[in-house]
């Protein structure tokens, strides 16, 4: 009999790769990349030339001299941005560096959850959010949400529902500041509601904020990790928020830098969960470096140019879906959630697209019962070009229309003569 | 009833952390940190500050433009090198980048074992590998071990033992160049052997070559994944052999660059456990460019550093612990394998020396069962100053002296004296 290595695998693990990366498809609307042209390329050269003539012999110890949490600067700077942008008021001890926030969600849910435990998650939410949960075996429920966020009298049920069936939930993982994929953010007074919600019934929070920098206005509503603060130190509480954010939205997500910010007990707890022995030091150097006087500045026109990239998103739509596309215009972000008629399947649709070089995220796989929003996709505009923003929807409509007769015209003449 | 946060935590987790971090203990003869003078600060400025200008903008993509595998300049580097040192032949689609050769234990263990299955490490191993096994409840036996690496006898009786028993072995892993901790090397006849049992007993090698460019003398064995590799392509199988490197004990452990080289199918099924989305961009980028024309001259400079540590360590346990001390000289690397009298318990010695800000790893931390390698303990060079490893190596003698009597005579001139 022939050695089969294949044999010799764990059962029960996820499908194996097909082949080696080749390319990113030509029109690709999927994944969290970023707009090219707004990497600071100078400026983070300039900073990785600085500190590495400075700091590099500290690269011979493990986490260089700060330690398992990460580089020092970095945790100070993130401590100084959160109480400046989201009234945050954790100190860089409160503050873990992670490879991404992507391990910050894996370090969460083994902190806390298994096969037995119950979480809630927002109805439609971020897709690897919900195959890391399933590959943990962890139940989850959706809760129905709005362009507000989180429909707090459903949760109230569910939470309800959950402590009488003795399965009381472990914690709600929600992006309350542009939510993916809905781009909407939750008010402050919503924000109050959940976390009384959450104090009622005895449940943690988990607040995935990593699109928060991207608010178009600039301005967003102060963190539930924030909101919480002030009542935990009256009552002598631990906080009921796990915070995670990352610089992969606001500056480039190859740098693989993100970060939990919680009360220490917990933090003490994470960190032997954490067996990498720590995350990429010239990453945390540069960033670090880079940061302090530039972030700012780079996340404004950043913002600037992100919209104007999601305007083009919205007036090509418009051209070539006309009204078979609703949407609600996202907040800030980098992506659109649509809605095509009720016969558009998108996971057809995003097989057939693939086939024409056309990657786009089908409504499903951003479900939390993977059932619901079959009509529906996530157009992601942060790393096309404007051109290829343009061509490639032009050519999803063509598509749509081929496969399912939707939008009802399909070229420009056409559509424009339908809407007239 | 007040709110308890670690109510809420998963059960069985490991202990936590007692405390943030705060600095090094002053002599520090643990972890595998490198000489900090070592550490090429320029060439890498130069590195990062060429490649980022060229190649900045890509890490506006996850991955960059290479895939999950790794950046490719990087992979192809590896290639190269492991051709030239190791006599491997694998490709650049052979190789995965992963965040510190720690990454690459989780993910193979994770690809091949659970708690009914059964592996195989050498008596005297890496701590790390055996706490991420015990992690996962993964059944390990210990074979024995000599100054060639293991004892091949040894190793059929229990491979053949586990077969009689219907629980086959699933991977050897090993450590065959600079063995961690006892600093041999395995001889090429030995390796094959190893192959030879392997292939009979159907299991996997997990080969863990970390240390490998640190030989003394430049010249290594070939490694057992390459010496797998003619037998498998003229038998058309696959090779038995997992392979993992790393860059933190050639060139600096901060950095979090290790790689596995495997056959594409077992690459393919390691790729959707790498929850990540890469390792760290500039990381990779910078190493990638710098080691193409640097990398070999480095490791000749950076061994015969660690080389001249080595003899101060020597000279300095001859001097201060005498014939209490017995070793054998390390082949390359970073550390030493002490053996104490039998009435000295290194467990006991590392927390007395602990309280005096030396800080040493005690031989059963090392140990596959846990117990014996008590009077033994593993001492590292690699970070230390000589003046640290003069003084910390005396201070260490004088503990050992009050708390267990050995070395008789503790003080240069009495050991002068003794000797004479």
């Amino acid at each position: 009999m022939p050695f089969d290595v294949s044999a010799l695998f764990r059962p029960g693990l996820p499908a194996p790769a097909t082949a080696p990366f080749k390319a990113f498809p030509p029109y690709n609307f999927v994944g969290g990349h970023n707009d090219a042209a707004s990497v600071p390329v100078d400026a983070l050269t300039q900073a990785a030339t600085r500190v590495i003539a400075r700091e590099g012999a500290t690269l011979a110890t493990y986490g260089l001299n700060s330690g398992p949490q990460g580089y020092r600067p970095l945790r100070e700077f993130i401590a100084n941005w959160m109480a400046q942008s989201a009234g945050m008021r954790d100190t860089a001890d409160e503050i873990l560096i992670t490879s991404g926030s992507l391990q910050a969600l894996d370090l969460v849910n083994q902190l806390l959850v298994g096969p037995d435990d119950v979480v809630i998650a927002e109805a439609a939410t971020y897709g690897g959010a919900l195959t890391r949960l399933a590959k943990l075996d962890v139940p989850y429920l959706g809760v129905k949400l709005d362009d507000d966020g989180i429909d707090m009298a459903h949760l109230a049920q569910l939470l309800e529902s959950q402590q009488v069936k003795g399965k009381p939930v472990k914690f709600i993982y929600t992006i309350p500041t542009v939510q993916n994929p809905t781009g909407g953010v939750m008010p402050v007074a919503r924000r109050h509601q959940l976390l009384e919600l959450a104090e009622r019934f005895g449940c943690l929070i988990f607040e995935d904020d990593c699109y928060a920098d991207l608010v178009w206005t600039g301005t967003r509503p102060a963190s539930l990790r924030a909101l919480d603060a002030e009542a935990a130190q009256f009552e002598g509480r631990p906080n009921r928020v796990i915070y995670c954010g990352s610089f992969s939205k606001s500056l480039a997500p190859a740098l693989r830098v993100g970060f939990i910010i919680a009360d220490w007990p917990v933090l003490a707890q994470i960190l032997p969960l954490k067996t990498d022995a720590g995350t990429g030091a010239l990453e945390q150097m540069v960033l670090a470096e880079f940061c302090k006087d530039q972030f700012e500045n780079h996340v404004i026109a950043l913002r600037a140019r992100l919209k104007t990239k999601c305007d083009t998103t919205i007036e090509a739509l418009k051209e070539h879906f006309g009204t078979a596309a609703e949407f609600t215009a996202p907040l800030g972000g980098i992506f659109i959630w649509i809605t095509l008629p009720e016969n558009v399947n998108t996971t057809q649709l995003a097989a057939a697209a693939a086939k024409e070089g056309i990657a786009i995220n089908p409504g499903a796989e951003w479900t939390v019962d993977g059932m619901s929003n079959r009509c529906r996709m996530r157009l992601c505009f942060g790393h096309p070009t404007e051109t290829e923003i343009r061509d490639g929807i032009a050519r999803l409509a063509t598509i749509c229309h081929r496969e399912f007769g939707v939008p009802a015209r399909i070229s420009n003449f056409e559509q424009s003569g339908a809407e007239a």
